[in-house]
């Protein structure tokens, strides 16, 4: 068996491996790096994928170009594994395999970026089992993580079991999905596993990732603080964190109306509303630029009466809690009014920068801000640690970090037993593992 | 009126403050410097006043020894609050005003120095009102904190009111205990605040303090993980936390059987259930040698059906968990086993390498570890802001702190309309303060 | 003795404390704050007194508007001391005085301005005694800083003398000027300082402010590693350090042509050579965009001949280093070619996401980095207790920083046996501070 | 060729390295771990090597056991490269090579654990060439780092030629020795290397090592400046640091009497001095308690004639410097006295606490601290490339760090042309790298 660790092994983003087995080869994810696409957005749309492949941004898949590819498997649908598709998808007479909701956040990527792909997006429902050829099946198993139908993916295969999955958390007190499937997962280490692929993103965080349900009570207390003391609340979060919004819809409580302004989180909570995962019957949801001013100019005159969820938890310059700030629309801030961030500033000096800037635009306007009421979706260490005791896979390829955060993956490894190069790797983009 | 700011204003710890008007004066608080503490625990009960007066850890109150004081008023248990009494108190011919717990305590403080202090300890009602004298009058109102019954100060004098409180937060999903009286704040705001004496220990913290039930959430979570792993599991927080404890209670809801094993943790623990604060009735409480060995050895024997909570959480040298990890009990660690800090390390060299000893020794055996699931008893900036809002005090002396502390403090002060040495005071250990 | 403490009280920037006298006012600097110049750099210059002052670029100085002001007193040249002076010195019929160097400064400053300032800019020599009216004399003494012909102010009043410096450090081993003048300090001291009003930007750092000669070494091993390894060599350094570009110049010795690229470096260059402060005879300085795209053509035909000093050492959008890194001229950088940044970064996030997206530019190129071969312009902890030792002034009022800052001297001050509010003060902007 | 990675591959400390080649192996260093060393020191002496193996302080070197063993060669003298060889040299009947001063230390590690160990210990100038056996022959080339004559071993052998050495630094302007001898790499660099095993301590930084001759001037302001004080002078650093030493002879120049208290000091001064590379004759030096004692006797009697230069920069509890700071000797600090840390705090907890307790002892005396004079003997980020550069090694096995720093190494390897597995290689305490 060999794995191709094609992105996402030198950096956080633009995920893509693959794994050739019997003259086979199975993709899995297709991402953008993320800090590339801050600053870029529009325009990489317009770009040929040559150019794109040039900037660094989407993972080199040259060296598997002339495989036989017969998938590629999506494990979920944040854009560091989604992102790259409508450039390199095209090139392989494959279908795109993911769930349902990810479906849909593909196939918007896809018609955003106006490119002829004519890969088959074929939804498959976790636990179902897709037949990819003779001799491969996919089962998506289920995982929690920061958006809805999040797998770890299980690739059957004659050389044995293969089990993907960069980005998942288990959640004990998840909030409208249930935990992982912990059963499911040991399972699937009884029957063997050949090789794991887990993401790293936390494992350097000692301890388990915090629930859901935690952050739903702080949430509540902080929405509860606002009202008693009145004024404008305007809460901001990631448009793809179905749970969190919930948890805000419900903390609200039917105490205040509820908007949900700008064009990420109109997409990703319409696409969750037909699959019946949020309750949209109470919100008003706006994202054209006439509709959020007429709301906003609502919101003005009734400030006590509204709860805002804007877009641009991260200070992006244009977004909406940026435009907001900035008095584009008929609103303004007044003393005491609320802001919520419920999410957590991504650890670049350019993002660092435009919160900052954010912040400070509302704090001369007198703006009280509530900051970092929010929890990881990634595994932490002894997260990590059950992954391992549930499956003992035979061989470990950690992926979705640098070179020093798989280190800690391997570091982690070895206290359960494995040993560098011999049944834990280290990936670099294009290195080819062999796997014995 | 005078304010003199004795101790607690150039360090956090050995507080106390002393109010004088027309003639009459009243002390809040007579705390240790707990860095002073550390290591010289045992011994401190044998120095005299003026030997510990020279190491620094309890404040210099020559500057009011020859006031006419008329209470010591004691605002809740901590070390940092009651730590001086013992040294202290007998100085002055007046009683010592406090909650029905924190008399426990102060008593217990008392007997364990050995001391001839004959000072009247009275405790005090919630809600009440107690007359110091003619002119002064005492009610001690509702916060939350980190230790039951801790109370914002509300002391009426001829020439205004007087507040005092320099540990407290506001939770609104507390445990075990009623959220803030907001109502009764404002309503002494209303009635008029002439001083307010706050703490400063987190305002340099954006947002508001997290909840003890958003923590609940959290340590069942870890706790249950741990169970369905299987193994030994530790659990270590502040013996005085009683909330957190009966977190713990809960969260076990049954599965094992709980043991508290520490002298403090029998101390705290013990005060509270004669208080009806906690329900001991499944507890097995130990804390001489002999006991917490044959604990222990149990423990080993039955690793899965226990759960210990131990003292020592900041890694002290000699303290349960210490103790546990080194052997000194028929209990040895197994790979696997588990180890829960609900609490966080105090941020100070010393600490932090015991902790890091701690916690060395206890990875080298195996041990899995959950750390900070925690959250402060102390009021962030939004907190604080809204103390000020409901109090509209006409001058502040913010306290215990050292001056950047009390700097921030007066930095939002000013967002809310205050100026430094016009209504906002930086105290100085020793600086009387003059009120107009 | 009345101190006006009207800017750089709480925050690093914007400095200008007036000192009021027997009716008698002097001014102390008038300064930018940093922050709000960087980005609205060009259009300052359009905007009025009002509207500058309402962005809070400025110091607030409604309050001595109707003092009887003699004398504006600018310590050195860099903007946060003189960048207000075309908006506010108007106001005040005086004269402004400084040290040549500064001088020529100031009058480019109002000459850039367009504005109809017609206060009389005075140069006065270190130790020569300038007579501001019958009762007020004033002399610069001569300390280190980091630009040149910084002084400590000495102002003789019939209430007592005051100092004021709020950038200074002791250098004892200065580059091209000489060391603090402690004799002349300790003097001062023995003649008795009613006032001392010292800056605060370093005071949290122990121990002392390395020395310019120390770095020069550090220069010249780096320089010279870059000649043996061969390439191009750019260098960026604050543009007023002119005592770093002499040891640029020394330690380049005669090896490679250099140029200075930027109208900055030329402005302060050009106006040091004037005063024989520099000697540019071997340099080429080019400013205008023509000039500099002729001579980064030359220097990429003969990239092993040229040593360029190029503006934009904080990694400024549009300044040379920014425009070389982006391939504005006719130059382009190769791997293993060198920059070398002479400089610190300012730590705000605004300037740390700039200078992180310029050296990820000039990564990505394959471009060597050098970082924070630099020394601070600011006296740290002991060099500060020396200014007290040397002086012991009565009084002391710290300036330039937050109240954290200010509030670190105090504890500085402390240890020398002064007390807060009775001989050192804190001030905010707009206090006035009554010296008895 | 097969490379051992047996120590100090998964930690900075306990460096061991074995290369075999044609049925004949070289060891590189046998050195302790660091951490492991403190608090533990007297002891170790006392114990077995199986017991020392228990505890994780020296390297297992059970898998070259059997290998026919022709030499272990010692790069240099510090205590992570010679400390494991009472433990485990005696085990292999060959040769102890290195140079002159580094001998001087072996035999002193040999001595002080009272031994059998039999190993002729071979003292090899730089630049001699030695013939290990038929096949294989050694060379010191001369590199700078922090201890007199520390090497990068040349080993030919019939495979090629295998450079090591894992503390190094290219220092431009030192202090008592020369410049890295770069014509000598370049020329190794030139008949080809095979194989480099660099050190990694320090490549995350980028830019250059700083030079001790720019230490050395930083030195010579702090102590004229404490000299123009008056008081106390007492400085400390790491006794095998003699460049530094010699530069605080050079600082002093005549100026006070110099005294060398403690036992290291005295031991590693005295080697140097035995090879004419310290001049002591102006230098009182003493190790003994009663000599320490009656010399700040001495001291305390003429305080500004004294510079003092003790042992225990680190803050370890016993050594000289926490024993004048506790008063063990008949010598009290005064208001004002100094003590200089040419060093740099090891940022491990247990160092931290031990540095902040000694410096808070010293602080409440009223001495005045001067801290972090100093300079890595480590390569950094472009020095590292250097030696990449000068010598283009085939392949490489980065050494003397965690797997985050070997992986930092393999980042700058990747910049410059290798791969991952390909040509470096990630070590790990046991496993053999097989070299094609």
């Amino acid at each position: 068996m060999k794995v191709h660790t094609l992105g996402g092994y030198e950096e956080v983003g633009r995920n893509m491996t693959a794994v050739e087995t019997n003259g086979e080869t199975v993709i899995f994810d297709m991402g953008y790096e993320m800090e590339e696409v801050i600053g870029a957005d529009g325009e990489v749309n317009e770009m040929t994928t040559n150019d794109t492949l040039e900037t660094g941004a989407i993972p080199k898949d040259k060296s598997i170009m002339n495989n036989d590819v017969r998938a590629i498997v999506i494990g979920h649908g944040h854009l560091d594994h989604v992102g790259a598709i409508p450039k390199l998808a095209g090139a392989y007479d494959c279908p795109i395999l993911c769930t349902p909701y990810t479906k849909k956040i593909v196939e918007k990527q896809i018609e955003d970026d106006r490119k002829n792909i004519d890969n088959p997006v074929i939804a498959v429902e976790k636990g179902d089992e897709y037949n990819i050829s003779d001799n491969l099946d996919l089962e998506f198993m289920h995982v929690n993580h920061s958006i809805p139908q999040a797998t770890l993916s299980l690739l059957k295969t004659p050389e044995g079991d293969v089990v993907y999955g960069n980005d998942m958390k288990i959640d004990r007190s998840p909030v409208g999905e249930k935990t992982t499937d912990t059963k499911r997962l040991k399972r699937a280490g009884e029957e063997g596993i050949k090789l794991m692929i887990p993401g790293t993103t936390r494992v350097d965080d000692e301890g388990r990732c915090r629930s859901e349900a935690s952050v739903a009570v702080e949430l509540e207390d902080v929405l509860q603080s606002c009202y008693d003391a009145g004024g404008a609340v305007i809460l901001s979060t990631f448009s793809s964190q179905i749970s969190r919004l919930k948890s805000v819809i419900e903390a609200n409580d039917g105490q205040r109306k509820i908007a949900f302004v700008g064009r990420s989180l109109k997409e990703y909570t319409k696409a969750a509303e037909e699959l019946d995962l949020i309750d949209l019957s109470d919100v008003e949801v706006v994202s054209y630029f006439n509709e959020c001013k007429e709301l906003m100019d609502k919101v003005d005159g009734a400030r006590d009466e509204w709860l805002v969820v804007a877009t641009g938890n991260q200070g992006e310059p244009g977004a909406q809690l940026d435009k907001i700030a900035s008095q584009t629309y008929p609103f303004k801030f007044r003393e005491g009014d609320h802001v919520i961030f419920s999410s957590q500033v991504i650890p670049t000096p350019l993002t660092q920068a435009n919160r900052y800037s954010l912040e400070k635009k509302m704090k001369e306007q007198g703006v009280r801000l509530y900051k970092d009421i929010h929890t990881s979706g990634h595994a932490k260490k002894e997260d990590h640690r059950d992954f391992i005791d549930f499956m003992q896979p035979e061989n470990i390829v950690p992926s979705h970090g640098n070179i020093q955060k798989l280190g800690s993956y391997v570091e982690l490894a070895r206290e359960e037993g494995y040993s560098l190069e011999e049944d834990v790797f280290i990936g670099e983009n294009g290195r080819t593992i062999e796997i014995e």
